[in-house]
């Protein structure tokens, strides 16, 4: 975890992954502050996304585990939109030709991809928060809700588009993700029908933590990711992995892990680091370890 | 399910169920548009369950997974209200008689019969709007509840009523489903109290989808109906096998499951059709294949 | 459970528990009308929980299932708070002196009594009423989270505060809590963040199942306590149960579990005198067996 310190330890991580220096090709990578920032930035056609992209996104996220210098991430879209999901030219044309051509496994390599992405974003320690405006719609909803927090406009327009193309809503893992988030009768509407949230009824509902201005917004969520970046992020990753993890638990099964869990934050130097600060009447400088 | 095609496969459904011949004893029934509707038929006492109209209909929707001319389903009731739920002269008194002959597997039998409708009503592949005015009580909230989606009225009163006379909130699945739409603390009160939830409540909690005027009500749950019947249906059913079933997996779990139901989705002539309209700039004409 | 009746079954419960005649060290424990209230009573602290307090609240609601002359329990705070939480001198300083010290078994052994608490909570089968007005924080929040209903007033203000000094979200089964009561997204924040809930935020979330103004509180939250001890309160111990129990099981088992629970229920005098009270225009007299 992004907690490991070799200073202490004298273990280090043979699979350390230098964030800072990492070059994107699909997407925009950038860090500053120990917050990265993914931007889908094809705007002139609302940030789709594409076999590549999807690629890279979801090993750039299976290795964020192995960063030392990114503690939250944002991702956000270029030019006023989040992203407009898989494209229907370079996305569906070829997975029509798929299916003409027969090829199951080929169907199903693609949708395990885009499973993959979700699953990467749910792994990795650094809570991610999404900022949306614009059109967020098919995978880039998803994108959306497979983030810890989500930081949308008035004028933000979430779809889960799937049923518009003859697929079911069962995409990436929308049917499990969606109710937990909103409801099962909520979610039950959009995946059905398709349709539009506003980012007001995105907000009324939970999906949306909040509404800013479009022009705010990269700058709410950045300051958002930083606070959580200069929080206790070993810790933060715990919260991560037992918000991700407990559904599947009965609540009682889940106390007990967490009890095991808290034990261990309660190992941490950030935990002595704020009570002495709490004693000192300072605020607390957190570490992540 | 609706989508088998004898034409191209060969292979004809033994149990074949011609859903618009039907000829409902207990309540109406009728088919238009490839939309079945229930209708809960005696207005003069509220449209109550009896023990003949819980049998025919979980015996319905049981059919329905091989009606191949039924593609959604509405369900309501007539004169102004939903149901009142289980008869007090026709099902509560007999229930005490059981009660007093000691016939604890008589009232299984009964339990068991009715969460085998919720059961049929979950298992069928048609999604099912429920048109809710009036009263929507006991077994008649269960079975609104059990649908997928909820059309309602600001003067529809729905309540969980069992505590009245004396018995748990743990009926019909209840106590699982009520918290999967609501969340956890709303539906204890419902289930603790018995208290009637108006239509403004409804909506602001997610159980209602939205309010309509009560003399557009079966209009509109029918036009939602019929759109959901002209999307691609069977599409529409692996959306709802994967929102009832995933709520006991893993979310990581649920994600592999989606990329197999959505790569067989991608299987579907309805896919293809969807991408040649798009690249036509037609709208699609989906048939459920 | 309460029902026990060892005037009819001649078995009488070795380890029943007189809880009218309880006298707590560490909170204040009255009873009246079959209500028990629980009050955290050192208010020029706001309420904080201290291991003892942790220890005997657990103890006590461990006993209420013995117990025949409490069939309701509120929870509330003296002075104008609910619970500040684990007080920062007598539980956070021990635990970092437990932490130099290395004692992990010791850490574990303190988060698995404070889970204890919850658990305790969540098995007693009396409906539990949280009053929280003011304060309600860390562990307060928790034990506001594992109550049945919440009445809460427009001031009260509700904090998951456990970031704030170096630890995770995942205390006490928070992150398998509140995320079923006010869903995923929000829960996310609030845990992540640490940030304070306002009155009207939390009813309008579903954290709080309705605001009184702060002067009736109290008689609020014990009105409602009572009605449920007035009610059939096997029923309501098996509503308690099934609510928490189902969220690990699918809603098809959860289904026959409930046609179970009710087949028992129609077995109790509850059932067959609400049914005469009805025949008879009556309101019915609950005796909890």
């Amino acid at each position: 975890m992004s907690a490991a310190n070799p200073e202490t330890t004298g273990m280090t991580d043979p699979t350390t992954f230098d964030a800072s220096a990492y070059q994107a090709t699909h997407f925009r990578w950038t860090v500053a502050d120990r917050v990265g920032t993914v931007t889908l930035d094809r705007p002139a056609r609302k940030n789709p996304l594409t076999f590549e992209s999807y690629a890279e996104l979801a090993q750039l996220f299976r290795r964020l585990p192995h960063a030392r210098d990114v503690r939250a991430v944002v991702i956000t879209g270029a030019g006023g939109n989040f992203s407009s999901g898989g494209d229907v030219h370079e996305i569906i044309g070829p997975l029509v030709a798929l299916q003409e051509a027969g090829d199951a496994p080929g169907l199903l390599r693609f949708t395990r991809m885009t499973g993959e992405l979700v699953k990467a974003m749910r792994a990795c320690p650094q809570p991610i928060v999404a900022a949306i405006d614009g059109v967020c719609a098919g995978a880039g909803a998803i994108v959306a809700m497979a983030s810890d927090l989500r930081v949308g406009t008035a004028r933000s327009k979430v779809a889960f588009l799937f049923v518009r193309v003859g697929l079911s809503g069962a995409d990436m893992g929308a049917c499990a993700l969606l109710p937990r988030i909103i409801g099962h009768g909520r979610a039950s509407e959009l995946l059905y029908t398709g349709r539009f949230l506003g980012g007001e009824e995105a907000e009324r509902w939970g999906f949306h933590n909040r509404l800013v201005e479009p022009d705010a917004l990269l700058a709410e969520a950045t300051a958002m990711a930083r606070e959580l970046a200069n929080g206790p992020t070993f810790a933060h990753a715990m919260t991560k992995a037992a918000l991700h993890q407990e559904w599947s638990m009965g609540v009682d099964e889940a106390i007990e892990a967490e009890a095991q869990t808290q034990a261990l934050c309660m190992q941490t130097r950030d935990f002595a680091r704020a009570y002495r600060a709490f004693a000192a009447r300072e605020t607390p400088v957190f570490e992540g370890n």
